[in-house]
């Protein structure tokens, strides 16, 4: 049987990345963000070109996650295609290795015709993410409900223009939380252990 | 403590009224859907005037759930308006009476303010839908996914239109579930057990 994944999209400020690093550590597997992605894109060789060209701007602040603010090409690519491209070389890669959590970086959808595949989505109201943002994230700012909007609106926009579906529609998921009603740690415990049921999952669109 | 309920939206053929029973019954609790609500508002005497006005098109082919059929107003209410009235009086009176499972009625928005009720929507692909309506359901026709669209189309408009909130929206619910994908007894299970884990539960938006 293939490795089993799960997938985790969320709304910024939901607790997505917790739950996904509490879940890994759970069934002692590997979480993957965007971070960590990132750091394998580097050490690869992928994108050693790309970073030697772009320099400071490639490695401010999250080169990868902030692909839409390269305006210009790369070797005759878009700079965000190309990056596109080297994350889901990367997820493909990964799927194929080993059983483990990947946070965000559509792999919902890079990872569709993956036969071992929970793909989970985590939201929670807006002023239960604004008071995570401020009191855990460390975000201090006038307006977090305007920063929420603009994160999610930003992830739909990258997401819709990769894959031509729509982030957070309830048909792309096998199971969906609020993680502000639930709380994190059951989140955690209904992920876990629906993995741990699953013998004969899909991840099939 | 408030009266402990769960709420089942669902795509039409996904399961989700034989999820909602067999919750029920797991947990020794009713469970209302729109065959029973329609059966309660006979006898409560509410919509005596009505059928009796009504006669054959009030009783054919469950009326409540008919409410658009219905062009006519009755004692200067249009009728859809006063069949939604009594649907929405009987779900406030039972969550206030026992605890138990609600299917469809858009119970999930009716109580809303409810503080201990778990929101729960249920889908699959279309094409488990459409399996299930013609093996299960009994259903026999040339396009069974046409009358997926349809059916789901229907419960879409008179949602948004009593609710002006979006059916089937992921924001609405505390946890969704690809039946399709889980299987109904996964589905089962996992509310069962969130249902029993729940000591502070909340139902806000």
């Amino acid at each position: 049987m293939s490795n089993r994944i799960i997938t985790i999209s969320r709304e910024f400020g939901s607790g997505g990345r917790t739950i996904g690093k509490e879940v890994a550590a759970k069934l002692g597997i590997h979480c993957y963000d965007s971070e960590l992605i990132e750091k394998i894109a580097q050490e690869s060789g992928l994108a050693k070109e790309f970073i030697a060209e772009k320099g400071e701007y490639a490695s401010h602040g999250g080169w990868l996650a902030n692909a839409f603010s390269y305006g210009s090409s790369y070797n005759g690519t878009s700079v965000q295609d190309y990056l596109w491209k080297i994350q889901r070389e990367i997820i493909l890669d990964l799927a194929e290795k080993e059983s483990c959590v990947i946070v965000g970086r559509c792999a919902d959808y890079i990872l569709r015709d993956h036969d071992n595949c929970l793909k989970v989505f985590i939201h929670a109201a807006a002023d239960k993410r604004a008071e995570r943002i401020v009191k855990i994230y460390g975000e201090t700012m006038a307006a977090p409900e305007k920063r929420l909007q603009d994160k999610d609106k930003k992830r739909k926009a990258y997401y819709h223009f990769y894959t031509n579906m729509e982030w957070g529609e309830i048909q792309n998921y096998h199971i969906t939380l609020d993680s502000g009603v639930l709380g994190i740690d059951k989140c955690v415990d209904i992920i876990t252990d629906l993995y741990q049921m699953r013998d004969d999952s899909r991840c099939r669109r």
